[in-house]
């Protein structure tokens, strides 16, 4: 069975509709890879594309897309509210079926070396592939963005994973990685109560001592006029959705507050989903490889 | 995307090994194809393929399969503990995705025109397939077996939907259909008294004024000297897996006793747990077809 690799490239530009729908014709070309999704954020000014494919076609895919928004985005005149470093800002690389995290974490790296020979542009390794701990965090790798780059290169513990201290002139730096399925996955509270929302969120957050793969924030739903808790949960093996689901059940508790429901945003691996009906069904034993119909249908 | 359909024959022999691997040879030729399981049980003499394929494979393989058969199974000589009339006995088509029950009853005719007219075996169409009611439930199909069915034929309402009122001399008769796709699910319970499990099976099945599409047995597991909630969900969609069992944790809270698991035994498609992860997690509008990753990538 082949290797199914999901690749999530950003890329900085979110306005100019031609450049936009010129990548997504260069990853429809590209055999062994399915362009399942892109989307473009005018006020971010910004692009997600979501693919997925087998071993070569996801490296091939993710160079030719780096390339092209390598010749077209000019960082320099770049504008938007989303922080970026790089015409190609970030490159997640998601094991998805048959392939282990060291095989995604592998890629991401032949990719990043690729990216780096011939397009000079300066790579930092984070998630999974990062070297040290702190360039694991995205938004530490980043900061400073585009404009503090050519400083920050400078600085004795932020030297590019491959390439020179010195960012490419109109592409900047990209993070190149690899990290799990990441699932949006929000509960909504039956209170008008953003505080509420906000504490459960403060206790099931990896960051301040909850569960180590959530990432979960309280906000207001306006138009319903509810709290969520809304989440983004960045390993769902590690962290199961209905672990954190539970336990604003019995925290909300407290409060006399009930669940109304949940919503899974975007795009989902069926076996975060199956994990929690063997939960709740009890099964034993359960072989999801095995015994999931579709498992065997995968080219 | 392609139509996938399930196929899972049902042959007469479950001794002979050589005629077994042949049947499974002739499988694996076919393009489009794959063989995703096959088990012989020599007590019941009989062996159960289950195959996948698009829509011009799955015929194809369907009919390969039974002209086979037809040349090496007699059924004058079969014995076993399992009922029969055929070489092959039994031939279901399974929705799985991208095609409607229709399409597969469609399936299921054409091929039991080919079965008929170039092998000269009667058929009787069954499950969705049935043209009359009396005909839906496969027992009441086969009821009378090989050896009955001669006299069988005769009788005003057992006409073949195919072919003549006379079986093929070696090959029998054969019950051709469409259904949807069977999970064996069973619940365990905190209790060695069957008593209680056959009370529960007989409120949950659709034959005794349970749920439609649930068929249930109360059953021992000696090694662990508990009993068990045997079931059939035959169509998840209208009987979902979640219903029965809180049904069952119900009911069984009547004598005291707890549910201390269930088992999935066997393959079940995605949906049917995705489904119970949405009731449990209080998904609201999940999209199933949409946001579950693995559907973008069937080929």
């Amino acid at each position: 069975m082949a290797k199914l690799i999901e690749c999530v490239p950003n890329f900085s530009e979110g306005r100019n509709q031609e450049i936009v729908e010129h990548l997504a014709e260069i990853a429809r070309d590209v055999k062994g890879v399915t362009l399942l999704d892109y989307s473009s954020d005018t006020s971010h000014n910004r692009s997600v594309f979501t693919l997925v494919g087998d071993e070569n076609g996801i490296q091939d895919v993710a160079f030719s897309l780096v390339k092209y928004a390598s010749e077209v985005i000019d960082l320099n005149k770049h504008e938007g509210g989303h922080p970026r470093m790089g015409a190609t800002d970030v490159i997640p690389f998601v094991p998805i079926k048959d392939v282990t995290m060291e095989e995604c974490i592998e890629i991401s790296k032949k990719v990043a070396k690729k990216i780096n020979e011939e397009l000079q542009i300066p790579i930092f390794l984070y998630e999974e592939s990062a070297a040290t701990q702190n360039r694991k965090n995205l938004a530490k790798v980043r900061k400073g963005q585009f404009e503090g780059m050519p400083e920050k290169l400078q600085q004795e513990e932020w030297a590019p994973d491959f390439g020179e201290r010195k960012i490419h002139p109109t592409a900047g730096v990209t993070a190149v990685g690899a990290r799990m399925p990441l699932i949006a996955f929000n509960v909504n509270l039956d209170t008008d109560n953003i505080d509420v929302a906000k504490k459960i969120a403060k206790i099931l957050r990896g960051s301040s001592g909850g569960f180590k793969y959530c990432k979960a924030i309280g906000v207001m739903l306006e138009g319903r006029n509810i709290a969520q808790v809304s989440m983004n949960m960045v390993n769902y093996e590690g962290t199961p959705l209905y672990r954190t689901f539970e336990t604003i059940r019995f925290e909300a508790k407290r409060y006399g507050i009930n669940i109304l429901g949940s919503e899974v945003i975007g795009l989902t691996p069926a076996q975060a989903l199956v994990d929690c009906a063997e939960y709740y069904l009890q099964i034993e034993d359960f072989d999801y490889d095995k015994q999931v119909l579709e498992n065997h249908l995968l080219s």
